[in-house]
């Protein structure tokens, strides 16, 4: 048992609070790992916000004295039973899905959608026997997508943790374990824009600069950003590579037809990050008929219904969706890093503030203004 | 010009008429090719029984003295201006949909979306000069989508016609190019099944069934067969290798369900060859998350819509569709010639019954009742 701090949302919506908490020895394949950096996504800012009740088909949880996600960087402290792949002093990454190894999806060369480990918003414990291992006054606290990292030490199932090259910078890399990736394999593993070929990206949040990014590195020759948003373009083409911009609100005809014309019969290949069903179907449908690939990314609503007509499909257009962009965590995340320290990927340009873990509540403000790409929370500072 | 005996259809709905038809000389990249055997196939039948009236978004003709298409089986009887890969005595197969090499399609490793010959149900004469090349008695008979093969002599333009390995059975090899290379191809091409996985055939007409061959060559550990007729059953295991059936009337649960139930999460690649759009949304919805294709082949109506839950594609199910296969005709169709030399591909078993050209309405009553997979004509007897 160790003790620590860690911030704790008692109530959906309310400020996190700071708490002493105990935290429990890893058990069978898990391990406890001290963090030193973590940032926070919209995911978490979402559920905080839910107030227990569900608005996208992800979330369905129902008691809330969860301690908060998002996968930090981190070094492994101790190792349960069973444990193989890790040992104390490993630089490792939690990730809010993992690979078991083992499974159809693990053996399966295209998916990460692991059976055991796959993104679970209802599983308060941890699978080994549904115990929570945190606790405050003997009060237990509920674990989120088994990472947990508002944590000075949090226990993670080892299928979840990612060991990657201990030379690698822990105040950078520890936002590649989550939107991210997302984006940026939606473009490189799924989309897989050729060089020269033009890329429409609907959505420039944290995900869709990712995906942009994944265009600059594919080398795409157009990487056109569409958002509701006008802010979010300067951002876009200063510094993530955005070389035109559509927003559907200047226009009068559909925003499909727009792309459409400006690219003489479509993009080559589109990548949705909004979360919006219309921008599912505008990525779709102003993708190429012949070759064009769409990939939807963003997370809908419960009683959204994506339509189409089915002639758009006939005339060779493809639509795929990627959950965290089809990286599998434990085989490709490390080379994701790798990216990064071969100066082929660019992190920095995501890390817009930096709080210290003290002012963590500041960060969920910075999110939730949107005026944030990411927001690192230092955990020694 | 020569003048020779074609089947007319001056009338919809109405048998067709042997007229005797002046053949005019081909023009500037078309040739003259003499049809030895052809066949029919439902899209004939369908602008056949159409009056006019477009039922699906292919249709638009107005008026109705076309001659029938089918691609045939024929040889090259003279050649225009400009025709550079194609001489007299060569075996040719006339397809619907073309090549002209020189497009942004058929540039494209992926498309076979030719924009200068890609199949166009409103041209009733040639491109050159928007004439007809056939007349009777001084009046003009429309083409039909370019190949016009139900007479003795036609015209068609060299990006349709197809030369193949002389060697190859002509009363045989003549149904390669229509129905049967869309379905091998959708399969083949397209869904590209691995060796042992399962494939779900929703509709096992013509079509189907060519997409069953394919999943047979590719090595597919199961193939289930979906149709609402159950008379398709027998064939479809007798001949085709389909391994199970689903009516989906045979249950009360949507057919997906069953499907799903019976591969352990849903079968690995699906082909929808019906034209349904609700067999549509089946065969996407029945795909296996984490690495599930399905694949669109048949035609929709009008004012169909394809609709789904978002869902069904963020956790990594691929949607596509596919005309004529994928196969660019002047590029691979002589591939599947030779499939079918090499003993890879049975065509046999498509052919269930022969008729004379004199009989030849007698194909399109075969085709009409549903009791006929392919009905040669044979010009010659
Ligand atoms: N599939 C996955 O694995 C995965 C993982 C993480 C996040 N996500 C999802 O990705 C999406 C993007 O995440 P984010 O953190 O970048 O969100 P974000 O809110 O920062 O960015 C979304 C952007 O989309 C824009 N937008 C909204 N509707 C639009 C429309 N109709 N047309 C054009 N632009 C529109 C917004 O203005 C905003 O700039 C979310 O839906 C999130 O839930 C998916
Ligand atoms: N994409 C292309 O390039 C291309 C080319 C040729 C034909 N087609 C289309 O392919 C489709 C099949 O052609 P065909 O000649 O085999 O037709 P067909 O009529 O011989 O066969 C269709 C089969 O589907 C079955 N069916 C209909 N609705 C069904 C449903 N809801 N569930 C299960 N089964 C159902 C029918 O009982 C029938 O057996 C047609 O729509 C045709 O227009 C497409
Ligand atoms: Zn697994
Ligand atoms: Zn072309």
């Amino acid at each position: 048992m160790v003790v620590v701090a860690a911030a704790v949302a008692w109530e959906a919506g309310k400020p996190l609070v700071m708490e002493e908490v105990e935290v429990a020895p890893p058990q069978r394949h898990e391990v406890r790992i001290k963090i030193h950096f973590t940032s926070l996504c919209h995911t978490d800012v979402c559920f905080w916000e839910a107030k227990g009740k569900p608005k996208h088909p992800l979330s369905s949880f129902t008691s809330f004295s969860v301690l908060r996600y998002f996968s930090g960087f981190s070094v492994v402290e101790s190792v349960g039973e069973g444990v193989t792949d890790l040992q104390p002093g490993d630089h490792v990454l939690p990730i809010f899905t993992g690979e078991c190894g083992d499974c159809p999806h693990c053996h399966s060369e295209e998916s990460n959608m692991c059976d055991l480990l796959r993104i679970n918003t209802d599983r308060g414990g941890m699978i080994h026997d549904g115990q929570s291992r945190f606790s405050t006054k003997g009060k237990p606290i509920h674990h989120f997508l088994g990472t947990s990292t508002f944590s000075e030490y949090t226990v993670v199932h080892s299928g979840q943790v990612v060991k990657i090259n201990p030379d690698a910078p822990l105040d950078k890399v520890c936002i590649v374990s989550c939107g991210l990736s997302t984006g940026l394999g939606a473009t490189l593993n799924v989309a897989k824009p050729k060089r020269g070929q033009s890329v429409a990206i609907f959505g420039l949040g944290a995900v869709g600069l990712a995906a942009a990014e994944g265009a600059r590195i594919a080398g795409a020759g157009r990487i056109i950003g569409v958002d509701l948003n006008p802010n979010r373009f300067e951002e876009g083409t200063k510094k993530f590579g955005v070389t035109e911009f559509v927003n559907p609100r200047d226009h009068d005809k559909p925003v499909q037809q727009v792309i459409t014309e400006m690219t003489d019969g479509g993009v080559d290949r589109s990548v949705e990050c909004t979360g919006s069903v219309q921008a599912m179907i505008q990525a779709f449908e102003c993708v190429h008929e012949g070759w064009g690939v769409a990939v939807l990314v963003g997370v809908p609503r419960q009683d959204d219904a994506f339509k189409t007509h089915p002639m758009n499909f006939l005339n060779e257009r493809t639509l795929k969706g990627s959950f965290f962009g089809n990286y599998k965590p434990k085989t490709d995340i490390p080379g994701v890093v790798e990216k990064y320290m071969n100066k082929e990927l660019d992190l920095e340009k995501f890390i817009t503030h930096t709080v210290p873990f003290s002012e963590i509540n500041k960060a969920f403000d910075y999110m939730s203004k949107g005026d944030c790409i990411r927001c690192i929370i230092n955990m020694g500072a």
